[in-house]
């Protein structure tokens, strides 16, 4: 209980917004994590000695405007994220417990809209359009980080299967220079939690180059179902681009899947920071999937980092 | 997670009692929130320069005899409060997510038991009485808290339907300078949450006098239920009169419906300060519903605020 | 909200490894707590002169392989303790709310393995074999712990019946100084929280004597369920051997009840501390119940309190 050790942080983002999904009626809203799921964390790290250390880390996400704990109903409270672990400068980094997976990792970093799951192209395609199964934190699992050597890194992570139909597991290897970040990232899942899901595996390249100006984002990927038999491609372009205290926002992405409706989205916003801490945004996206009448919603809001 | 920005609070009161509602039967007990529901909260606040600061907060309600979170089974994690604004000592604060109402605020003010769910006639008359309907905290809502000008304030709040019923508003105007308190307040309700309630109407006036031998209490509201049309006509007095590290507390209040019973409550208590943050109160309280028999209870109790 | 006066604090505790329980088959996991049940916690004192103080505690448990809050499904958020309560220097501590219990206290105090669900016979004998009936931790209760008299103390636990069929009571004494400790505790329960349970009345002798090169620890005590009506002699003995920056571990127990199967347990273990707060350990576990194939586990795992 020594206090210093421990810290206390977390996101709050709320907005004021209409959103109408492809093929669904608009509803006004107040809603929270719009650019940033809000959430509340507790972590910890103590100095073992030669170059060791320990680390804990618990987080919980909420939806602020109803005050409900999770990110929907029936979440569980600390579905962010709760490991321990052993970190070294040398050797990096194993964590034991529940962990962000590297996929989402890599496919929030190289987007304009991060890990909005309520704008970003990226996110909505590899996570919420029927594509990727699993969560973006995988239970009963073990992450090992690498250090960075160079500008090269690699992570990996496993999840057993504890009674369910398999095992998970991912890789992802970056190199990030100066202007220039790229990534490739592979995924296999089996298993949300004790839940059996369909088998998919996924593969995906990113990379950005920040030109000063602006920077430029891309990514493809593949995500294939292997239980019903269903594979997707999936292409996301945008770009960032510096504008007073704050940044204009674009991104455009695909789904191409073997057998389905095609799907287009394109968000385009403006992100103002009032500090370091504090930004407030205003945000639209068009999200067409052929044969439905086009989604489109938009978010005036408000993000603060404690 | 600069941590030094961020409050952690709160307040444990728990206190052993007895409980017998009017017609009930008497039931002796350990229990949570007899004079001011428990709670734990987070809070930030960064300085944005200029008078404008960010805001965040999140409170979440437990039942501190059993440990269980919320007020009851099935509350919501984050009831209590969940929200994030920006102020500004000019122009006031606005606030986005759950939001406590102005009604429950100028209500717990102006009576001497103030928020107490147990022990204080005006929260029980105007809250839990079959009366004012939706929550004390409202989700998806704005509120605006404007400075206080020579004395004067006023809130407006709002909730956005999404998908229920309607909307839910409110606004109360306040005065107060030295000995002198009084609001004006205004409430219409057609949801709680999601969930559909009966539309109410509320407004209520409430004043209080501070001599020095004596506070003074008086409040004075109606209450319209427009879906089984009904109308309550509330009346409250009180007093809290400073003897030695505490004070003596009284308050009476009675509800007259159009159509049903009359309720006649009346409560008298104790409330010893150890210090700024702790206080054992004891407390008892005759509650009246015509053609029922009386309730009756008391409760020995400690509250801590940290 | 003057933070300096709330403590954060608590333990993650996660391990790989595998478990078969008597009569079961056996799972590779990830798992939580297997030498700590991991939790999170929140304490605030406050000094109220005159060797008084104002105390307050909440502490939650959670699943750190899974993100889950509670130590199983519907468990409450707060279960390992929410309490308020006045401590004195010279008349001992009374706190009100949810309290663990001085069975519990005594059980973990006394054996090799603490207070680990799932490696210490004394805790899986005395409270997960269908023997002791409650929980850890009571619900709508009131402790009192003594002052340490010249090495005495002693403990009472009473948790009111509140509806349910009854009262559940406990008391323990303790004589503790320099290598030699020694416990006697008594329980009656008939409730855990509102729901009834079988009843259950149980006394266990414990002691311990720390020779320096090993402590060794040994417990016995009887557990008779008065409502299906059988009796549980329990027996348990154990040492800590201090080996390096670590100790070796092992802890032998025997459930003989008058009527159903014998059960014998034994767990071995290493536990190194890297530091005061992290410890890494391996340990396993024969858990035998006649009649039913040898239960088998063991862990490799990782522990930070923070």
């Amino acid at each position: 209980s020594a206090q210093s050790t421990v810290n206390l942080y977390g996101l709050i983002d709320l907005s004021i917004g209409s959103n109408k999904a492809p093929g669904g009626t608009r509803l006004r809203d107040v809603d929270s994590g719009k650019m940033t799921t809000s959430y509340l964390g507790f972590s910890a790290t103590e100095d073992l000695g030669s170059g060791l250390s320990a680390v804990v880390k618990m987080e919980h996400f909420l939806r602020a405007d109803t005050g409900e704990a999770g990110r929907f109903g029936g979440d569980t409270f600390w579905a962010r994220t709760a490991h321990v672990g052993l970190s070294s400068k040398a050797a990096g980094t194993v964590t034991l417990g529940r962990n962000t997976t590297p996929l989402f990792v890599a496919t929030l970093r190289m987007n304009a809209f991060g890990d909005s799951f309520g704008y970003s192209p990226s996110i909505r395609h590899f996570f919420t359009s029927g594509t990727v199964t699993g969560d973006t934190g995988w239970s009963d699992s073990i992450l090992y980080t690498s250090p960075r050597w160079g500008g090269f890194s690699f992570g990996l992570i496993g999840a057993l299967a504890e009674g369910s139909n398999g095992r998970n597991w991912g890789m992802n290897a970056g190199y990030a220079d100066g202007p220039v970040a790229a990534t490739v990232t592979l995924q296999s899942v089996k298993k949300d939690g004790t839940a059996a899901v369909a088998d998919t595996r996924t593969w995906q390249l990113g990379g950005s180059y920040d030109f000063g100006a602006a920077k430029l984002f891309g990514q493809y990927g593949r995500v294939k179902n292997e239980t019903v038999v269903n594979q997707y491609r999936i292409t996301e372009i945008g770009a960032k681009v510096p504008v007073g205290a704050g940044a204009v926002l674009a991104q455009w992405g695909q789904i191409k899947p073997d057998t389905g409706a095609k799907r287009d989205t394109l968000s385009l916003g403006y992100d103002h920071n009032l500090s370091k801490r504090t930004d407030v945004y205003a945000v639209a996206m068009r999200d067409h999937v052929a044969g439905l009448s086009t989604g489109l919603g938009y978010a005036l809001g408000v993000r603060h980092r404690f």
